[in-house]
C-alpha cells in the first residue's frame, strides 16, 4: 500500500477494513469512504476547500453542548435527519406520519397531570390542546404516554436559556383509558434555528433562512405500537412551505382556533383570548412495522 | 416543499441552495447533499445508527483543541488527506511528491542557522540530515526555506506535551546559495498516530492500527516554485505497507545511515552511534503547476 493516487486511494482504504469483526460497521464504512471520496473527486475538493471543512467542522463542534447540539442542526439543514426518518418510518396508510426528531428533546422532562399546565410559565398566548391516540382501526390506546416540548413566544425552547433553568414548555403526560389527551400549553409560533454559530453562516452563505414553521413536537408511546416522533403544524404559518429542516408533512398540520376571551376547555375564565388545539394520533402497530434486512441494527463503534 | 421523502428530499435541498451568490460553494453543496443522501439511502441508515454518527462527530469536536486535531486524523485515516492532496499535486515527473500535511505543523517555528541543532532537547538518537533543493533541470535553490518537524523516540511531537512546552524537533531554516541544507536531529521513529480518542476507536473497530513509518516532515518554500509539502519515509521501516494514513510514496524512501561512535558531520566528536541521512528536493516551478479549471479557489462559507 504504496504511492496512492486518486484512483487507487479508495480501494486501499476499503481493503483495510476487510478485517473488521462486524459485518454491518463494514457495510457502512466501505460506502462512507466511496461516496465521502466521490465528493472529493467529483468536485477536485482543493486543499484551501479542504481545510475550511476542517475548521467548520471543528467549530460545530465546539459550540455543540449538551444543550446545543450543532451537529443534529447540520443533519437538519441538510436534510439528512428527514431522509433517516423517511427511511425508518415507512407506516402503513392512515397511520400519523413521524417527522425530523431536532436537537431539543430531553429525557425525563417533567410529568403532568391530565389537563395541567405544560408551560409552567414559558411566555406565550394561552393555547389548550386535546386529542386522541388510536390505532389504524379507530380502537383508542389505553394510556398512552405522550411526551410534548415546544418553544416559547421568543421562539426559544426551556434549554436554550441555560442547562440550569426549569423546565417550561415542555411534559410527559399519559393519555386516559380511552387514549384521550389535554392540557394547557402555549400557542406555538414560528422560529430560528440558533442560528449564531456555523450552521447559521453556512446557511446565509446559501441564501437560505433559518425559520421553521410553528409547531409542537410529539414523541407518543405505548406497548404493542411503533414509536412515533412528530410535530403537529400550524396551519397558515407563513414557513409551512420553507421550513429549514424539511420537516413539514401535510397531514400533521392542523388548526389552532382562535377564541375571544371568555369561558376555556378546562373550565376556567381567561381574561385574554386563547386558542385550541385537537389532534388524533393514529400508531402503527408493532407487529406490522416494516423492518427489511439491514435495518434496526445498532451499530458500536468502539 | 411539503411531503419529502427518501425520494424528492435530495432535490429538494438542493433546490434551495439554487440562490446562493457563491457559485463554487453552490457546487460543493450539490455535490455533498448527493453524495451524503446516497450514503444513506445505500445503507439505509437507521436511527440508532445516525445518532452513533451524531455522537462520535461530537466526541471528535470535543477532544479538537488548538494542539489536537482530531477532524484531520479522521480525513487522515479515511485516505481523504491523501485523495485531496493526490488531486492538487500533480507533478511532473522527476519532481519531488508530496504528500500528507498532518496535523501536527505549527507555524511560525524556531529559526535555526544551518547546521543548527533542530532537536532542541527532544529525546532520540542523533541524526545528521543534509541535502539540496534543486529545481527540475538539477540547477540549485538558493536560499529555499525548509521547515522541518517530527516526532521524538517515544512517538510524540513536541505539541503533544502541552501547548506551553518550548518547540522541540521542529525548526525553519534556509538552505545556502547552493540550494545545500544541513542540521541536527534525533532519528525518526515509527509511532502510533493518537489513538485515545473517538478516531483511535474508529480503528480499532475497524481492524486496524494506528501506526505511522517513521519520518520527516518537510515543508519546501522559495520564490518561483510550488510550495512542497511532503514527508522523508526512514527505509526498512515495518509501517512502510501499511502506514494509517496512506502517506508513503516510494520516491520519499531515503536510507538512514548508521555510523558508530567517532567523528559526526558536524565535526564534533560523537560518544555514541549516529545516524545520517540526505535528500534531495526537486521543486515544481510555480508557472508548470497544472492548475485546472475549478482547482486553487478558495471557499468561503459565511
Amino acid at each position: 500500500m504504496r504511492n496512492m493516487d486518486e484512483d487507487n486511494i479508495t480501494r486501499a482504504v476499503i481493503g483495510m477494513h476487510a478485517s473488521s469483526g462486524n459485518p454491518r460497521l463494514r457495510v457502512l464504512m466501505t460506502s462512507l469512504v466511496q461516496h465521502l471520496h466521490a465528493f472529493a473527486r467529483e468536485v477536485e475538493l482543493t486543499e484551501d476547500e479542504w481545510f475550511r471543512g476542517i475548521q467548520f467542522l471543528t467549530q460545530v463542534g465546539h459550540i455543540t453542548t449538551a444543550t446545543r447540539q450543532e451537529f443534529i442542526l447540520l443533519s437538519d439543514t441538510l436534510g439528512l435527519s428527514t431522509l433517516v426518518t423517511a427511511l425508518n418510518n415507512k407506516k402503513p396508510q392512515g397511520c400519523t406520519e413521524a417527522t425530523v426528531f431536532g436537537p431539543f428533546h430531553v429525557e425525563d422532562s417533567p410529568r403532568v397531570e391530565l389537563g395541567g399546565d405544560v408551560a409552567n410559565g414559558a411566555q406565550g398566548e394561552p393555547c389548550f390542546v386535546s386529542g386522541t391516540v388510536v390505532d389504524p382501526d379507530g380502537r383508542s390506546v389505553p394510556h398512552a404516554e405522550l411526551q410534548v416540548w415546544q418553544a416559547d413566544a421568543a421562539g426559544n425552547y426551556d434549554v436554550q436559556y441555560g442547562a440550569d433553568e426549569p423546565h417550561r414548555a415542555r411534559a410527559t403526560l399519559n393519555a386516559d383509558e380511552r387514549g384521550a389527551f389535554y392540557f394547557k400549553s402555549i400557542r406555538a409560533e414560528s422560529y430560528p434555528i440558533p442560528h449564531d454559530g456555523p450552521v447559521g453562516q453556512m446557511l446565509e452563505a446559501l441564501g437560505r433562512h433559518p425559520w421553521r414553521p410553528a409547531h409542537l413536537h410529539f414523541m407518543v408511546t405505548a406497548p404493542g405500537f411503533e414509536r412515533l416522533i412528530t410535530h403537529v403544524f400550524r396551519n397558515g404559518d407563513q414557513y409551512l412551505d420553507s421550513d429549514a429542516v424539511f420537516g413539514v408533512r401535510s397531514s400533521l398540520i392542523a388548526d389552532w382556533d382562535e377564541h375571544p376571551p371568555g369561558h376555556a376547555p378546562d373550565g376556567t375564565v381567561s381574561a385574554v383570548p386563547f386558542y385550541t388545539l385537537n389532534f388524533r394520533f393514529v400508531l402503527n402497530p408493532a407487529s406490522a412495522a416494516a423492518a427489511p434486512a439491514g435495518r434496526k441494527k445498532t451499530v458500536a463503534v468502539g
